[in-house]
């Protein structure tokens, strides 16, 4: 192992919005260091930067490597971002405004500092050291909340001019559908999102249709989380799966709609609705997502889960804060 | 000028359905010779190859440019196309089948040819020449029979791993919609396409709602073509410009969910629809483009009419030719 003075160790940073993570990694991105803590991102966006660089120093004492050993550090973030300037222009999720968190980083850490789209991070990570590695093209979905979604193309993370785009979750699939949370309606996360699935399941669990559910995780939309779905199908509330399968039916159409724009290789579907039951989402996914893809699309592209489950942002961001510092020469 | 037997001419080739244009490029991308043709590509595809040759030859005379003094070729075609070994796969609308284009031009020419997408080719000359230059991110959308489409991200053509993609015609804005050519449902081309807008108008005309085209263009949906459509708005067929202003939404809708995706800065509208009525088409496309953006997303977007006409096609494709054989060094 190199000598933990020399500047050959990469920091990964997953800012969530209710924790966070921080990763030393070694040139080979072999993780030496891990630490996690919640977000709050309440207390407000000073108190929350002090937190992250103070969990940063925590992974590297456990990884002994000093402030000069590092060569640059990759932060996921959620939001509407700067990449360029690495600025959060707001994420509501946090409550936090205008945080020049580059100039910060980099002045506490003295290494540069590479602001990332969170789920962008997850994607490239995955593109990198997990189920997508060596793709040409690389589509990352990953329903939770809302549904996210990243592009690798070509080695590059698809971003716009100035902020990070794929998102996904807002292309419309219904008109006329379900209200979203931009305000629009019949978008995707409107009519697919884990929230979406969780309303529809409550409603099922009221009307008596769903008995395990409703023993399990109640009728709160808030207190429905994967685990209480995945039980509920388990234990036979057919109106559960067929909700879900629904939800990942317009997820794979989506998916082939998209495939049809951008042909991607590989599409790597992530997040805790998917880890709570892959199998179903992946095959609901792919069927759909073959059937809405031309056969020239569809012909070269792959369907599967994700593989590095939390530990893709942090990967992928130091991994992209490797490649911003020394350029395309690893392809 | 330079001598006209050093290297530094370009060829730009549009291969079309029904016809083909020939145009030969000084270094500064000035044309100096064009021809066109039909393609008559029901002659088969060895006769078509010839006839291609033929025209860049008649090109070059007009250019009195030689063999010698081409530095290389760019054809614009449709069809599945292998992008890298320059073999058109299958273009249905010619009839033609599996045909080494790249290799048998590069032999005639004694220059390196490149084979790209026509819409492609289309959309980069606009980018490099027209309505959009130095976009960080282009995107092109041309509704015809189909609704081609393009895009030019970091001054690449966004591509599959062999063909070409962005066929935006094939996302699915209608669940349960039209049929398609694709022999899917509700594609965005089964609503919004040149030959869906003259099938609802020939309705319309059949109805007794549209009597200016019934008198102009009849009720043949092959015989409505986009200045009949055109010229019965002018007249006042009400219906007519609902139903083109239905599809002009459709196709905006489009673009705002492809916005949210790759964020372009600017969307450029082509083809005969859009030049026959540009203001009706990029009003409509803007407003239910800038509906459906994310604020974020919508904020740097223009969207606007194409410029070159018929001629971005050659031009883009000389243009990819010579980026191809030099590498990014313009940028």
């Amino acid at each position: 192992m190199a000598d933990k003075d020399e500047k050959t160790f990469w920091v990964g940073f997953d800012l969530g919005g209710t924790k966070m993570q921080a990763t030393i990694f070694d040139a080979e991105f072999r993780p030496l260091g891990s630490k996690r803590a919640k977000t709050k991102g309440n207390e407000g966006a000073e108190a929350g930067v002090d937190r992250i660089i103070k969990l940063i120093n925590e992974a590297q004492v456990e990884a002994g490597v000093t402030d000069k050993a590092l060569s640059g550090l990759g932060i996921g973030c959620p939001g509407i971002l700067d990449l360029d300037r690495g600025i959060m222009h707001l994420a509501p999720n946090l409550g936090w405004e205008n945080i020049k968190l580059k100039d910060i980083l980099e002045k506490a850490l003295k290494c540069p500092a590479y602001v990332v789209n969170d789920v962008d991070a997850g994607v490239y990570g995955e593109y990198r050291f997990g189920a997508a590695r060596d793709a040409h093209c690389a589509l990352g979905v990953f329903p939770g909340t809302g549904i996210g979604g990243g592009c690798i193309y070509e080695d590059r993370i698809l971003r716009g001019k100035t902020n990070s785009c794929m998102e996904i979750g807002h292309i419309q699939v219904m008109p006329g559908g379900p209200l979203c949370g931009c305000g629009r309606h019949g978008c995707l996360e409107a009519v697919a999102s884990r929230l979406f699935i969780a309303a529809s399941a409550a409603m099922a669990a009221y009307r008596g249709q769903a008995p395990h559910l409703l023993a399990d995780g109640g009728t709160d939309v808030a207190a429905i989380r994967s685990g209480a779905l995945s039980r509920a199908i388990e234990a036979g509330d057919e109106a559960i799966e067929r909700i879900v399968r629904q939800a990942a039916k317009h997820i794979g159409t989506a998916v082939g709609s998209v495939a049809n724009l951008l042909a991607p290789d590989i599409v790597v579907l992530g997040g805790g609705l998917v880890e709570a039951m892959p199998k179903l989402f992946v095959e609901e996914v792919r069927e759909a997502a073959e059937k809405q893809a031309l056969p020239s699309m569809a012909a070269g592209m792959k369907i599967v889960a994700a593989k590095l489950g939390d530990d893709a942002t942090v990967a992928g961001a130091a991994a992209w804060a490797r490649r911003s510092v020394e350029g395309n020469g690893r392809k």
